[in-house]
């Protein structure tokens, strides 16, 4: 069995792409790159990598992480600039027992001495996204809007699973920010005898619950992936709400060593891209807990 | 009831100036800032703040981090330079609710704005170890030793609960690198409801577990503090094994709603500090999974 599940829409061409990898028997680390990567190339997604959307001075950093669910290792880089793919980054990093988290300059110089493609992250079009926010009055400006990450988990034939997450953060972010996507256990856990998951949305509402690890925790104690989902965002929502506070925007997305998948969000609708062993599809779940495959009129529509 | 704990004898004197400020009605986040303040500021322990051990190049970069058991907020730095008082930094940062984990510059100038008292670090002492670190051979240097972080936990009269963290982390750390101190769920996680729990050791180790989110995690589903630290614990080490490694040092500390604390280590010996109303003492944890008071010989040869 092999499977894949990604967080958006904007997932389904890298999770066709990484499965089809998989077929051709390729490592499910790799896979999960690879998937990520298309992604971040494509400069028509605006919160990952190549035309990410600026932080308050018009920089664009990047997180980023990929976790091996055989080993329990793990690699990320933090608020990191001119890395054209953070995650191929992480993917060098997960090699290590030591010094696998990087922010910063420090991200950079590796990514750099490691001979990975360097390039300012920064389109035309995401600059002018940027002057025109900044000109708005700060009632009508919408900062931390657009923070939706790319997750990726997958399982290949050998039972390998593996995790991986991308994002340029919450538009507007105060520089050196750093969001919940390269955070294990918030932002991503992958343990490959019980499962994966990964958490997208405000990165500061996903951390406080440690959302990821949850989810793999239910799962380790016997919850179906779906379920795992929705209790885990359930649970801190219910938290939240017993202080008065209602939580923000917060979705998540589980997969089972037997390649059942799962999802769960706090949106009217979270779209994500799934598939086994073939094609994948668009699939959506909603806030009512229920998730369902997408017409190809919905699907098209989704961010 | 007000109860404090804090990794290694270094924490005594914080836990006790700490448990003083409790008594003397300080909130709870407070009283665990200064409880790390003090031990940051002491330039005898090289593992910490002031005096702190330089990375590969020479520069001492920090972690810190601080959350808040009632609201679950949390507000950390990573990777910053030049803060006298990191913890001071997450204590702020505490305070918000997007943006409040800063990496390296970010981190910096968001504290030097914010009228923290900024300082080199490196002290002479700290440099003549660097230096003398360096000029051994490969085969005799020992990098990555002295990564003793200060973790304190505290319960105040009112039932609040917080959890705080600072390190320089791995001596002769690559330029950049972030340990699990600031990570929440991996360095520490508090819900007031549960209890708190933090985790001193090596940080790509710790992480690979989630560690202190899973102690507070089964005090959650009943376990008392002790036997959450040792079944945290034996799980990661039982997993290792099992792929053919060997866990490395970790440390785990966790305090209950009620004041009663625990402890677990993979060392032969881990010294704590703990306290409830009255003074703060040291006790010993063992790697046979006992805990108990150090007598006072004993106490003063600890780190």
């Amino acid at each position: 069995m092999r499977a894949m599940i990604g967080t958006w829409r904007m997932s389904l061409g890298g999770v066709a792409r990484g499965l089809g990898l998989l077929e051709a028997g390729a490592d499910c680390l790799d896979a999960v790159t690879e998937a990520v990567a298309f992604v971040e190339d494509d400069p028509a997604f605006t919160s990952v990598g190549f035309g990410g959307l600026p932080d308050r001075e018009g920089c664009v950093t990047a997180d980023a992480a990929l976790m091996d669910g055989g080993t329990l290792r793990l690699g990320g880089v933090m608020s990191a600039q001119n890395i054209r793919n953070p995650i191929r980054a992480a993917r060098r990093l997960v090699e290590r027992a030591e010094n696998c988290l990087l922010a910063g300059e420090g991200a950079q110089r590796f990514a750099r001495e490691a001979g990975l493609e360097m390039q300012d992250l920064r389109t035309p079009q995401a600059l002018a996204r940027w002057r025109e926010a900044l000109a708005q009055r700060d009632a009508v400006r919408q900062p931390y809007r657009g923070h939706d990450t790319v997750c990726v988990l997958a399982l290949d034939e050998a039972g390998r699973m593996a995790a991986g997450t991308s994002t340029s953060g919450l538009f507007l972010k105060e520089p050196g920010r750093v969001g919940d996507s390269p955070l294990v256990g918030s932002g991503f856990y992958c343990d490959a005898r019980y499962g994966a998951a990964a958490a997208t949305g405000l990165g500061e509402e996903i951390m406080r619950g440690c959302l990821s690890y949850e989810v793999v925790s239910l799962m380790r104690r016997g919850a179906g992936p779906h379920d795992a989902c929705v209790r885990a965002l359930r649970g801190l929502q219910a938290r939240l709400k017993r202080q008065g506070e209602t939580m923000r925007d917060v979705s998540l997305i589980a997969l089972t060593p037997a390649g059942i998948f799962g999802a769960a969000t706090s949106l009217r609708v979270f779209p994500f891209a799934a598939g086994k062993d073939g094609a994948a599809e668009v699939y959506l779940a909603g806030s009512d807990g229920q998730t369902r495959r997408a017409s190809p009129g919905e699907a098209d529509a989704q961010p």
